[in-house]
């Protein structure tokens, strides 16, 4: 049987991608549907896959107003063997989850990084001396919320059904317009047709200079950049690893020409995957 | 008398950053030195300049290890007036700060979500069942220390000796070379000569591919960019706002000329400064 490590608890926005995955790709209910594996961390999610632990790992990449997941794309820089299968973009609406009847009654909240500060306008006006507390994930925060009356959690509306926690406030993101993007990973290329690519190069200590010539690469041949993203190495302060996504797949010819050129003038290239991309249409 | 902002309370690496600037650019003590104001977080430290309630605002833009500092180029492309008057470097190494004279004894770890990501290998060695509380700067998590025998912060050396409480270990911080980057704001151009510069730019939507027209700009002209870096608009995902550093000062003629084209294929451009970058040597 299939398996697919994601983000957990069952609750987080992760799952959603997850079931939003097994919708698009197993249909037919007849069919072998896989299972659903929770993992605490992104990295481990994603070790998961690499060491073929389970089949695939489903993992928010980039929210449309807290930008990257820089773990997402460190782990994906250092993986020797993973590549992007498909992307999902799920909307993202966040609810205030307590016992709570009264929002003088809540001490502290709980959420993951990305909903306490996707929800920060609205915790600065409504809850502006209550102490924040970072989980890893948004559902863990509904685990305390369901213990102690005086805690609230900033998670979905499937969560709070989950753990049977009232929802005092919904929605309470800052921007109504927040969607997340996850990818899903695994060992083997993508059964369907990629539309687009996402590929990831580091350049050396030696090559002063070096980040206009991959550049020109793909400005030559009018190649567009949908987005373009740098991480340090970690090495020193200045070395960068840049990963880009780019609008075609890499079957394009125009697009593998330009990989050649690209291996010259880089210190270490990475194709990450050619894929589709699931948006909801709501 | 010069008034300065900083990311505090006393005892923050941003401190540090304006203690260091103090150093560089008042190094006669018979001038009249300006005084330090703390304010609790980056955004309110920009505001603070950008209003004139003080003359600058020293705030850390980008970390080795963890990458950029998202609160402040947000801040930054939101505001009008403020120019990057110089670029400071600091080497960071965190203590772990607590009454506790063992590491059993310790129940919950404060810190900067920054401070808690440089240690977090060592977290999960050395104190993995520990609840790890974000905090707004690494400073307040040793005031909670000095007051609960339970509970360790991650700050600075000079925070434990501000604030009287023990070092249990250090240095903790997962990698050895850890740095990061401040900036200076004022709302001023700076009085020396720059040798770096930085400006952000928004694409419209009706501009599909238009990425690739900007970085022809600088390729074109063998312009390097040291760094780019992007971040949402926040209208829609897919949509972003690119930060580009550049190893030239804008008065620079191949440089000034890109600019004008720039303009042309961009929404809206923000020349962020022309500065000078500030290395510890040690």
């Amino acid at each position: 049987m299939t398996t697919i490590a994601y983000l957990g608890p069952a609750g987080t926005y992760s799952e959603m991608a997850a079931l939003q995955y097994l919708q698009l790709n197993y249909p037919d209910l007849t069919q072998d549907i896989p299972s659903l594996r929770p993992y605490p961390t992104i990295p481990q999610a994603i070790n998961a896959a690499e060491r073929g632990l389970v089949d695939i790992a489903i993992v928010p990449v980039e929210n449309s107003i807290q930008g990257s997941v820089t773990m997402t794309l460190d782990s994906l820089w250092q993986s020797e063997s993973l590549q992007i299968q498909q992307a999902i973009v799920i909307p993202i609406a966040h609810a205030l989850i307590t016992h709570a009847e009264n929002l003088e009654d809540i001490k502290t909240v709980y959420s993951h990084p990305q909903g306490l500060a996707q929800c920060q306008q609205w915790l600065d006006r409504y809850l502006p001396t209550v102490q924040q507390i970072a989980t890893d994930s948004t559902a863990d925060g509904v685990h305390s919320a369901a213990k102690d009356i005086t805690v609230a959690a900033i998670a979905s509306e499937r969560a709070a059904k989950l753990y049977n926690v009232p929802i005092l406030e919904f929605p309470i993101n800052d921007q109504p317009d927040n969607c997340t993007r996850f990818l899903v990973l695994g060992r083997t290329a993508p059964t369907t047709k990629g539309t687009h690519s996402s590929l990831a190069f580091s350049l050396s200590r030696n090559m002063p200079g070096a980040l206009v010539k991959p550049l020109l690469v793909f400005a030559d041949r009018q190649i567009n950049l949908s987005r373009i993203e740098s991480r340090p190495t970690k090495r020193s302060l200045g070395e960068y690893i840049f990963f880009i996504d780019i609008d075609a797949p890499v079957e394009d010819p125009n697009f593998s020409d330009a990989l050649q050129e690209l291996r010259a003038v880089t210190e270490n290239l990475k194709i990450l995957g050619s894929y589709a991309i699931w948006l909801d249409s709501d």
